[in-house]
């Protein structure tokens, strides 16, 4: 499908400087631009290509003030950014949706399945799982009995779902990822073997969770593991049993949380990074790549690093510090050195 | 099903404090605790819940004295933790037992299969391999050719087992986990391109060992990588080739142990730790959280941290002098400038 | 199938010294040899163990000399891993090779197939969907429309491989990889709920790539996320949206790739290193396990570790000081007691 400028403009609310009627069918990055695409710039790091790209059209913020001329149209708009998202939302929808449920599934008697699903190949469904309306389910995916999953749903290749998991609309689940696997508990015993310690509890995803390819949700102890609404986690992620991720917060890949602890909302975690089990970390806490968080951190919107994670100003003032300890070994040679002098030592 | 203090306390070999007729259904947390579940206080740091708790039966050690009144009825044992443990067995045992053959399943003529299994949907069983007794396997699990599963193993769903692998008694392999996939080994040549080393041996999963989802243990290049008796592995877990984990051992999410690697009897590993290839670890030895073990450690029971991981003692005594850098930087710049004082300078 | 220490002498282009006679049907390690197989000895550290070995035969090095006696045969050879490589390689192409179509496969109608290839049970592959010559691809793997699968490529036991997907010829991936599941990528909103950034791009494996176990691949944003020839990838590794990994770069398991970095050729990266987002790094850097790269390295062939890393000289130098905080701060106090005793203080 083609659309020109115009038309493109007439959906963003914006207005074109150049060409209203050239076309395009794709979208590029701005320094990967292709004739023929529609590109964007929103970030002045990238100004620089703008006037060179071979995209026949870039989205750019209304106040954007060209230095040199440019052969691209323009269709400027309020926040180029949030356009250019819409325009890689409509191109991704105008894609043909899967639908249908696959003879190669096996869907349990008992399950109950929405409209409009999509159900592919050798998925398997449990006893008495409900399936909401228009929830997609791509091949070689299990789902046990008992779960319920909600409307507007997308589970990607292969994805794993134990038995009396919940899962909201709108969540997006992608490839491998593993939900209601049993938390890590063994209770120690006399003759050092262990004794495994049944997890009956379950993992409750609320809405608009996503969860990336390969990452890890284990089931409670007792009671619920709980993502809630909005929250972002990446691939290969670890969230022990009985943890709860406040709404919004975002984790990057490789990062995991130990058992019980619980994160606030709207917090964002980098990558890799590790939190021990039974802490609390305050709402908007933003955490460092590869930190270790050994403790609780209660106040909002703090910003923290390292490994002990400590506030990361003083994280950073111990790393410049570490970075002088050569030299401080040197001074205090040298103050030895005119002290034993001073001292006729 | 529902069961009275009494019957309860019978089973646990405990005496009840309260109202013997008082029924449950269910099993909660004590600081959750709801009308119609039993819970337990072993960790005094919970003692507090106890009086407010909203679980009609509480499993307590004998020697519990309660400094205020409390509603719920009390069941004294010997060991609370355990009791309860024992408890959850129960309930889990209740549920319905997975049994039978799918008919979506695919088993090749070869395999030899035990009695009272349970093969799910779009489980492939590969050629010559042999099942054991009451092993559950999930769907969408692949066993591959010539491989041996012990008597009451579970696998649970879109578990991936290569050929040659050799699995005990009473495992548990969770979602999505990989066992036998080749080693990461590649000749340097002179071109600079690598030439793959073919990884001919396998993997031996001794009795009762619990591997958590989406972990990966590689087959040797030869010989055997082996998990001893009752190993337990957690979620995302690395184990190279010709790695071995003796009995008892337990490792926490995300860590890492690279290739020939020998990891002691009993040791505690806890989560995001990686050990270097070829080296030893001692019996007992444990390792805390995110280290980095780049040298061997013979020495039993011994704790170590850090990155590269020392003895814990001395890693958490550098620790506290780190947080001393900045007044050091201080304290030098002030002898420095007495000392020009003094020399006149 | 048995073999005579002749027969093999001749294959590798070396020499018998012993017993040509003697035959094997199997490969050992040294340390581990038994009878009826054949060993190596490249590493000198290893050469203690064969004058004990229980291996009837050894492949050497055309200019090893014992030092004492020996029984088992030797094959003198110009380099004995790269030959024992060869025969590893002979030994795993003597196994039958898995062919033909499994009737429990799902192939869409517009899929193209190549000749010789295998698919197995379970196995879905999309609309549009080009499978090459000789390609192998194990039981519960999905491979979603419009993808591109070269010759010769092996895809082991439930690969999840998403619509757009190009592989190259020669190409490995094992089991639980994940291939072309979207970046990570939203926008935040005033609301503090975050928009979800369609992923629309794709990615891309040249030739002779080798994929780990439960190793994720996201796909671009826009573009391609690219694996250059030869790379090899270990366990559990995170590739996120839009990176560049440079040809035969070889990355340990459990390391991670933030969103559009780019590593050059050559470069070899030990396990569980971060790298962050918007970074190059020179060809043949060498990196440190758990290492953290904050920043672009462009210097060729440096070493780098630590987190933040650093040149690895420096990082070393870093460490050694560390060690002797401890002395320091004693050092300090020593000095300011002489300096105060001296000012009469």
């Amino acid at each position: 499908m083609k659309f020109t400028a115009q038309q493109i403009a007439n959906a963003l609310n914006g207005s074109v400087e150049g060409r209203p009627e050239v076309e395009v069918s794709t979208l590029s990055k701005i320094e990967e631009g292709k004739p023929g695409s529609i590109s964007f710039l929103a970030n002045p790091i990238y100004t620089k290509y703008i006037y060179d790209t071979k995209a026949d059209i870039v989205v750019v913020n209304e106040d954007f003030k060209p230095e040199k001329p440019l052969t691209a149209t323009l269709i400027r708009v309020k926040d180029a950014y949030l356009a250019f998202t819409s325009l890689l939302e409509i191109y991704q929808n105008s894609k043909q949706q899967k639908t249908g449920i696959s003879p190669n599934a096996a869907v349990a008697p008992s399950a109950k399945i929405g409209e409009g699903v999509y159900i592919g190949d050798f998925v398997s469904i449990g006893e008495n799982t409900t399936i909401g309306n228009n929830v997609k389910i791509y091949s070689n995916t299990s789902i046990g009995d008992n779960c319920k999953i909600g409307n507007d749903t997308t589970i990607y290749y292969g994805v794993k779902i134990y038995s009396e998991t919940v899962i909201g609309n709108e969540c997006i689940l992608h490839g491998g990822s593993v939900i209601g696997a049993d938390g890590f508990g063994f209770a120690p015993q006399q003759n050092t073997d262990f004794k495994k310690i049944p997890q009956i509890g379950n993992v409750i995803l609320e809405d608009r969770v996503e969860v990336g390819a390969n990452t890890t949700i284990d089931r409670a102890t007792m009671g619920s593991t709980i993502i809630r609404k909005g929250v972002k986690l990446d691939n290969l992620i670890q969230i022990a049993h009985n943890v709860e991720i406040g709404e919004n917060t975002v984790i990057a890949s490789q990062s995991g949380v130990s058992g019980s602890t619980k994160l606030g909302k709207n917090c964002m975690v980098a990558g890799q990074v590790g939190f021990v089990g039974h802490i609390k970390i305050a709402d908007g806490v933003k955490v460092m790549a590869q930190s270790g968080i050994s403790k609780s951190f209660t106040k909002p919107d703090s910003l923290i690093g390292g490994s002990p994670a400590t506030n990361l100003a003083d994280h950073q003032r111990s790393l410049i510090y570490l970075r002088q300890i050569e030299s401080m070994v040197k001074r205090i040679t040298e103050l030895e050195n005119k002290l034993k002098e001073m001292r006729g030592e």
